[in-house]
């Protein structure tokens, strides 16, 4: 399996390169704007699992031309990049292909976090308004904390509640992410369900802040 | 302290009654808008306790008259009696009281069950402008599944976020949930962050319908 991660230099895409990269044989492809960040962070990548020793086969490239290669595409961009990174990759999908959106729309005030999806109702749908229709969309990792997934030494014991409207398409992805240690994939239904999984991000920010922990994740038990 | 549990005959009030009987030494008052059948589930959460050698006096009562005796009022009645509850019971209420908020607006199509918030923006919110103003409202206890807490022999390991603008208020209502074994109480910030906390209510069920397991509850680590 070939996975692109567009915007892969960012903290979810570098967290889940690393750990697709340790834990898996799949080809780990990371994306950017900038071909050249791109190449520089897949250095850095197979440096950190090289340390481990890990003998990976970490390349990076612009997002497109990453897309192009792959299976599986994971938009791990700012949401605000979203539509400009799914139109920036759309001509190199096809119906083989399967979209992943880990993004989430906040907004900070001093209350703290709050959930603030666009007017398409989420970031899920707002990324299947943009994608070809004949490639599924499916939302997943949006309820991880970065830092503690690209640290390789960090046991986890996280949930990974992925949703979209094509199973097979959600199958794979769930497949995907329990191939990870310590991450546990559950059916959490179509997009329309979408809003309640990404609002989790900005409680997760808020209650690590409120209650002075390390950033966290969620396990439903 | 004396808990009030107005609705504390449906599923959550006879969750948390049982509970605060059986773990602590707090006057549990069972609230129903027919007094009757108040005073018939008190008994029977009574029969329950006195089987497990626990001698715990509940009481039965109107909504208000059991408000007017608590210190904490629990409004554990569906979103659509909220405001109605509050209403009943505000003249009992004073600026010693708390109210407790655990309700969540939800709806199902197809796809499952929807957050579906009032026009207020939560439930918390509505019960906060529906409440006097000197009397303190807290969200809490949202997350639960119902009938696993009120099985007494369930062993639980869950977070109950609890939220408000009122840091007395929060610290007294968390402790009430930590003396429920457990329980975890997180801090989840104030009024605003209503949203997100209720949100989790209709993914929890959700999930426990996808993915074919028992009723859940949520534990961020």
């Amino acid at each position: 399996m070939r996975i692109a991660l567009c915007g892969g230099t960012g903290d979810i895409g570098e967290a889940l390169a690393l750990r697709w990269a340790y834990h898996t044989d799949h080809e780990v492809l990371v994306g950017s704007r900038d071909p050249e960040r791109a190449r520089g962070k897949a250095e850095e990548y197979e440096t950190e699992l090289d340390s481990r020793g890990v003998e990976a086969d970490v390349k990076g490239f612009e997002n497109a031309m990453a897309a192009d290669r792959a299976d599986v595409v994971v938009l791990a961009v700012p949401a605000y990049h979203l539509v400009d990174t799914v139109e920036a990759v759309a001509d190199r999908l096809d119906d083989e292909s399967v979209l992943v959106t880990p993004a989430v729309g906040m907004k900070r005030d001093e209350g703290g976090m709050h959930y603030n999806p666009p007017s398409a109702g989420s970031v899920a749908a707002l990324a299947a308004d943009a994608a070809p229709d004949d490639v599924p969309v499916v939302g997943a990792f949006h309820n991880l904390a970065a830092g503690r997934l690209a640290n390789l030494d960090s046991e986890l014991e996280w949930d990974v509640p992925v949703f979209g409207d094509d199973e097979d398409a959600k199958d794979l992805v769930s497949a995907l992410a329990e191939e990870i240690g310590g991450l546990r994939a559950l059916n959490a239904g179509g997009l329309d369900n979408a809003p309640e999984v990404e609002a989790i991000t900005p409680l997760l920010i808020n209650l690590a802040e409120n209650n002075d922990t390390p950033a966290l994740g969620v396990r439903f038990q």
